[in-house]
């Protein structure tokens, strides 16, 4: 179904490996989802993309955003976009890292409303108040 | 600018000025922003999505998610909307409620990887691992 | 600000004159509006794409809808799209075809609405209920 | 498959049981549909919800616009959102409503044509007419 | 599945053969995509669509594109909009003109990226630099 | 008019400098647009983000797309999701790397093209072809 074969762990390059190596162990599995296994067909965008998301969705970054507040943030864009496959797994991720049905409902309600009132602004166009231009309000 | 005319206060119905002196009471202003002022055309809609967003947005509901968390969710699927009102007014709301620059950078960062790794998905249709697809997980 | 330079009457080869021409007659005016002079740099699809929109959304068309109400529905789509050109020139062609300010927030009302429940919907991925898969229910 | 369980009317408490008989009664039906089996985990977001959909889908609204009108609003938003959920059931509600197979052919032809145009005019950027920038033109 | 029913060959009217028998004439097959099949509900549009095709993604326009570098296109704006179907559909198509995994995969990194400086420059809102405003730089 | 203030040269710390430095080194000018001068709130994503351009946009790279070609793309995906800074930026980088009008124009058609079809994909549901289905057809 998917539109690359993906690449199994033993048919990886020791190059793929390594990184298949280091998904797992950073997440404490013993597997890897599809997701990397697709990608695995251009090694450097593997490697890129596994490391930004170590730097971006980890603890420790400088704005002090908690992982779970970006898993979150990152199912509200999902959802958004409609992507599938995202949608699943970040919400595996979400309720690994603590959340609750409780609050994937909630997230959910905050993402409708925003797509909605997105829309009235985008379809109605009333102005930016100026108070909201400033760079620091 | 708008594509229809803002009811300023002074023009406004006793049912929807009621609804503006709540929203400046709510949120201890003096004004009220243009959003509400296009809405107030529709005074129906003014009050339901008024009363949404003080139930959705506000302290205390149900998830437990922090209202900081919220209006960053908010500004998540505004920013991938491409909505520029929303982007300023919730950017601002966000400030008010403790966002910092740095987490301001961290949230789009967040943001745009979760754009960046949703096309990927899509674009190549690796098929969601089963350990996704369960409820529960 | 155009990325193209916009084509006046005066600069027009005679085939693209031709089309304007058609423009202003089929709409009772004396101008063309900046949408087709700008894609006047590509003859082929300046004649496509008009002789589609006259196609399209005129009158008499075998699925019965009313003129208005297919301005309705391409509001909606550009106001979901955020395209601030097409809001405009359609928000314009619709109040000229009778929609008032009443329909136009009931317009959005549902525009948001939907944006809304496609979020819920997607973030949730409840399987489509077999009675709505079914070709002719 | 879905990523909360779906609630069951047999399983529900009373409240959530009132707005499933209320939505069964609404539309003339013995059963709801997955997307409030799923909203239930959050009561006040399916009441919140379910009340909407009542007053904005619903007759005899101020801007007077055509249930059925209003229903292929919703299809053409979830069509251009590409939310398979959402398309489904509101292509059904719009069939009951009195939506032919060419009804649905022309509205997707308008749906087709608006995100076009759209995007010609996103890409093109050429400046909105002046005349069309008028609140009332 | 289809939410309208398919019209094959067998079943179809001697204008709809027609064009089935263009479509495969011209990418040089015995067999027509569902994509068609649908759309045959409304001959005037599968008309207009299928020459519009021809047109557009043809060799020998005057933009001097390759056909290949158009269904490239074709791919990434199907991938961002998460459209299945045609990401399905013209990731075949690019196939066959000659598109290698490699090229795919490339693709898709850009597609990836774009998305997500989209939402970076979006969220941040800076302004477009002069140089860039300009209508030929 | 930005959400964060723009980072001049002069204000920047030697680390930001020295992507300053490579950015103008790289491209041969001696100015940088304000899409970095936001980022550099973030120097981590700044690093990030430009040392991906550099490889994902730049000649050389194993799918062998052409860097002319890979703009294009860009374009098509910023005209796609309706991105104002980044489709002036991108079509002037593309400009600057041998785009003419006619290209332009061309480009423009095909998204435009996709995203119309992608809708009626979207809203009509047919099922993907088996043939297309395959990994490798």
């Amino acid at each position: 179904m998917s539109l690359v074969p993906l690449i199994e762990y033993a048919d990886a390059t020791p190059a793929v490996r390594a990184i298949y190596d280091d998904i797992m162990q950073t997440r404490g599995t013993d597997w890897v989802n599809n997701f990397w296994k697709a990608l695995a067909h251009d090694p450097a965008t593997l490697e890129r993309l596994w490391n930004t998301v170590k730097q971006v969705m980890g603890p420790g970054t400088p704005g002090g955003l908690d992982p779970l507040v970006k898993e979150l943030i990152y199912v509200a864009v999902s959802a958004t976009n409609g992507c599938e496959y995202c949608t699943y797994s970040h919400t595996a991720s979400a309720r690994k890292k603590g959340m609750t049905d409780a609050m994937l409902m909630e997230l959910l309600a905050v993402v409708g409303l925003a797509n909605e009132t997105n829309r009235l602004a985008n379809g109605l166009r009333m102005p930016v108040d100026d108070a909201y231009r400033a760079v620091k309000p």
